[in-house]
């Protein structure tokens, strides 16, 4: 179990006491030997991290589009060593990138075309209002972490039933969604048309587009989208709920998957 | 004025009703002619944005060290032309970056040396509990998008008397930081070693890098700060006051600086 939280010694209004801090570290993704990328994110799951990284950012798809995962510590850091499978596009070069919505250059990622699914959800495919309100709490009795930190977003991905498959934690809100792409891609339920992606905090551009790679039907979020969120949800066919707290809801996009 | 909100039809809870969402579009900036950076951002102060991202990324320290900074529409694209001074060092190229803490590559930003300043603050400088304790009220009576919208971040400069220079609003908490930052260099109040950076978030590692950049005296957050942000403003001598929320504070680096 990789350690999550930390503690240093601080200050509270005088009083000195330990405090509990949410980890972050590097973490250094290798293809074929070369750095690709380097993730600050919350140690755990990196397995799962890099997986879900690579089914956004590369064309990675089914768990055995990816020959060799394996993490190791070389050099005081942590590193996830990547081999594709014969003929998968390797991660696209993005130079001087910089973004709200983290890592995002709008000439490739603007166009979404290479991660859009065949279809936006299993048809007939519906949610009722009540499931939705209830995931954010779902998700919160998950978030271990958060509890002692405060300091950490979660990510899950859930069935139409309520029902969360799997959730993680991270110190970065985009990591906790690739965690979940990750492990749902290495357990082979991807694309995941009929469940939803649930997320702790707002929906930026980005999230949206993990999600399109994931192939799930729609995102339930506890926090606001932006525009641009909800643009593309609407034009690639996503559910998007969101300000899902205390019992009330919008949704955003795709309103008649709500039933 | 920019537009920071916009409105689309959604449901809420079965009833049709138009929402207010804080918006999120891509600026490109271009250096010399050449794009070097997509941000996606809350529109709004785009040049101070780009300056303060400059302040960060490059070598840029004062005001004239930029000799131009014009924004403009082109092709359907808002875009911040920029021509650096001789001799002042042009932004990092970086390649294949991805991180919770948004475009950080470890080889380059883990190393911020080139980033530090003579003095981590004005020598006796220090700031009451009672003042830091009140600057997320104060904050926050400037988010004017965000009770909007529910969906912004926000970053102020403020003097040790809690008194606000100036308070800006993005979708992303870097932007917003960045406007700050930004805002700082081209009224000439870099380093700002005397003054505070306010935010409405979290502080992870990229948040510490920004400061130090800026050359404030610490940092001021109504949420929890990642170890690794600790650790940094602890080694640059930074005053990193978190949590800071209800009257109770944690004071995790640099707390003899608290009166």
């Amino acid at each position: 179990m990789a350690v999550m939280t930390t503690r240093r010694a601080i200050v509270r209004r005088g009083v000195n006491a330990p405090d509990d801090l949410a980890v972050e570290s590097p973490l250094v993704l290798g293809l074929d030997g070369e750095a690709v990328a380097t993730l600050m994110r919350t140690p755990g799951h990196d397995l799962e991290l890099a997986a879900g990284w690579l089914t956004v950012e590369s064309g990675v798809r089914r768990p055995d589009d990816i020959i060799q995962l394996r993490s190791c510590r070389e050099d005081d850091t942590d590193r996830v060593h990547l081999t594709l499978g014969p003929g998968v596009e390797p991660p696209r070069p993005r130079a001087f990138v910089t973004s709200a919505a983290c890592g995002v250059c709008s000439a490739d990622v603007l166009d979404l075309a290479p991660l859009r699914r065949a279809e936006p959800h299993t048809p007939g495919w519906t949610v009722a209002g009540d499931v939705i309100a209830g995931l954010p709490d779902a998700l919160r009795e998950r978030q271990r972490a958060f509890s002692k930190t405060g300091g950490l977003h979660a990510a899950a991905l859930a069935r139409a039933d309520g029902s969360l498959i799997s959730a993680f934690e991270d110190v970065g809100r985009h990591n906790a969604v690739d965690k979940v792409v990750g492990r749902a891609l290495l357990d082979g339920l991807l694309p995941a048309t009929d469940h939803l992606l649930v997320v702790s905090g707002r929906v930026s551009f980005e999230i949206v587009q993990k999600a399109v790679a994931a192939g799930v039907a729609g995102i339930v979020a506890v926090s606001a989208p932006s525009s641009l969120a909800v643009d593309l949800a609407r034009e690639y066919g996503l559910l998007l709920a969101g300000m899902v707290r205390g019992g009330s809801l919008n949704v955003y996009a795709e309103a008649d998957l709500v039933t």
